[in-house]
């Protein structure tokens, strides 16, 4: 029964003379942001941009690091090693915290983009790559993750503070994965029914499973995809939503309690 | 008249499948080392190598960021503008600086990579991005500069620690600028006259200039150039060479008095 | 006296997830395209969707080779040595060819983009690479040239057919070069003006001097701005007042009789 | 019973300033070579060199075709649709056309590297991506593939000549799949051995499986790995056998017959 919740988006995703993304409408809606560190996108210009756009805003800046490639922005699986896994995530983390460094604003968090993290759900190498760098990098940073996955089960282990994420305009089937985007209903495009389903989240704790019944769990961070042609209209949906229902939107707070 | 010196030379400049130099081979006789950071060598895999060989060997680690150009190795011009030279570098510092927190062990220093460092010798608005980088990274991070360069020059302005630096085995005009390599005798090759050449630009602060005459300088560190063939036979006879005559190699100490 | 003329626009510059220009917008309007080959926009998936897109629409398509800068989009002069250039320009004006020739069409020119075409506006050995790239790939391949420059003169010197162009939304010097961009009034963004000054410089062979009198010039193209938010606009005017005027747009004829 | 066979290796792998294989020493004992496209090797500059390399040595040319993937060599599998596969495989191949064009020798086969080559023997959607592309550049081009894989199947139901290929510095299993590299064995660094398992492979169209019995298979070519330490002894070992038994080197003929 949240009073508070964090509320993130991909942000940065630009890359040289090509745009996208609404940084600029979106964030007055986040309290949180995930900024892109190069090798999905987010050239070093760009990067900074972001990181002083979100200072600007008093968001909470995390470090969105990606396998490396750029032609298909990092949605595609590479079968890397872990210790490439390693210091690719590391350097990028790295490059983004002293972005945040130099802009004054600390780095405080770090969440996979796209395969790294889809990866990191099913392959425990994967994920527990991840955790080192972050915990390298700094042993307090926290890491995102998907509850009931390797990426929340190795950071664990590893002693990496844990955010827990949950997405609301994703149906969830009722053993806690995400509906393949296959099936029909997966995504949700309303910007009513995506704030009904983040005010049941963080106030139940739950939400209704597309198979039918519930899926419970902690939740630490809502996630709203940026690149939704409507995704201003959402985030701002959300967020009168869940100030409605008297929660309050502001970044999380290190869940020490529960790691 | 010094009684120490450091000696650095470029390390990590590999390339994923591609090696370049012999970082196993120099370190022994080096007191600092110029690690590339990936915009001309050095994938992060390679980087976290580098850091963790300079580690053992006790080298003073400095981040060489470059212009981003793997093809040419950095060593092309690009007109870029000071801003994004200033985000390119600080991503670049922040990557390296972020391995070697991870390792441990201190970032000491920054040094421009090829067509970079030599853009930064006439070109005051380039020299100047570098340097905001570096103070905006660590306002105690010392940065390389050849003497009487707008490097130089805009460093002290803005207050950055300022690391001076001459090259044994290049001749130099009696102005002080290097003799342009399609000068004859423009190279020193021979393992003795580098060394030769090492002491008296410690013990004396002066170089006999190709053009007559001596040129002049206060100097931190010597570079060695580690992309000859015969990279290691000279580090091994200059280091020889100045504890030979009482000169102690060690990591250079910041030169706050002269600031 | 010109009764046709070729209007050419670039095209196929999104790159991977990222979208520029209004390809679909704008190939209704044009009689040729320069497609991007990979060095700073246009990824292979890009390319070939352009090279269909342009066949469906009869134009007829060029290659746009750049230097490799996809961050910087190719517009940040990088000194490339000759046989780089020379490199560079034959892999890319190939990775085009085979394009068309996997889609049953012909490759009809080159073009060169952005900084690589105006460092070949003054720099002999740059436009010589390129235009020697243009003849070793196929000897009867027409380069695109501004009048007057290196590029026109040292493809006529080495055999290489040239087609002129000339832009209606630039000012022009009385001498034939274009207005430095930093120049009020050295952009037209009224699609009246810009269709006015298209007709005349078709129909007359000269255009008002931004400095006073006449710049007169042999026309084969002229260049449409795709990067501007009113493109389609400008295009739509142009090729239509084009038509008024009895001028026919369609592809430029191979000029041989000037070659 | 072949009285004569083709000998092919990996070429051009070097970048930019980076070099790897020796180039030089193996090309007098080769047929054919599989030169890198830029993907996983091979900068335009370097590509160019190889071309003429080769032609110098009259050593049939092959585009070798990779997943975008410079750090990683293109030996990590990408998961790309097949869509993005064809237009990069097409792209590649089509600058490496260029290249033998401008060259004024044929490109004669494409042979695909590492991860984007193992994908295709057990992938048929990846296999024929690269199928399509390869007819798609030229009806009459060859596919060099490993038997009894989906590429060498998919290649043939696309009407793609097919060129089969064995290695004899693998080890194979009894049902022709290469023995994993973790198998004891699976390499064969001894020349001798691989000279005599060279001439068996051609001369009695099997080779003994170290799984116990032989596989039996036809064959076109021979690869010689160019990434050992001693290939050039290797590559001198089995031509030298070769020639002993009575077989001829040179370039594969189109096995039409077979296709």
């Amino acid at each position: 029964m949240n009073k508070a919740i964090d509320l993130n988006a991909d942000a940065g995703e630009s890359y040289g003379a090509w745009n996208m993304g609404d940084d600029a409408g979106l964030f007055p809606f986040l309290s949180s942001v995930n900024i892109a560190c190069g090798f999905h996108a987010g050239d070093p210009l760009t990067m900074q941009h972001a990181v002083e756009r979100a200072k600007t805003h008093g968001l909470g800046i995390g470090a969105h690091p990606s396998y490396p490639d750029l032609p298909g922005f990092g949605r595609r699986i590479l079968e890397a090693a872990p210790e490439q896994v390693y210091a690719d995530v590391l350097y990028q983390i790295s490059a983004l915290g002293g972005m945040c460094r130099a802009a004054g604003v600390p780095l405080r968090h770090v969440k996979a983009h796209g395969a790294l993290s889809t990866r990191a759900w099913t392959h425990p190498e994967t994920a527990a790559a991840i955790a080192q760098a972050t915990r390298d990098y700094d042993p307090l940073l926290p890491l995102v993750a998907l509850p009931s996955t390797p990426l929340e089960s190795e950071a664990r282990r590893l002693g990496v503070p844990v955010v827990l994420e949950t997405f609301p305009e994703r149906a969830y089937l009722q053993d806690g994965r995400l509906a393949p985007r296959s099936m029909p209903g997966s995504s949700i495009h309303d910007p009513h029914e995506a704030a009904r389903r983040a005010v049941m989240m963080v106030r139940e704790g739950r939400v209704g499973a597309i198979d039918g019944g519930y899926f419970e769990f902690e939740v630490d961070t809502l996630c709203i995809h940026g690149d939704n042609p409507n995704a201003v209209q959402i985030a701002r949906s959300i967020r009168a939503a869940l100030e409605d229902a008297g929660v309050q939107v502001r970044p999380f707070v290190v869940p020490q309690e529960r790691a």
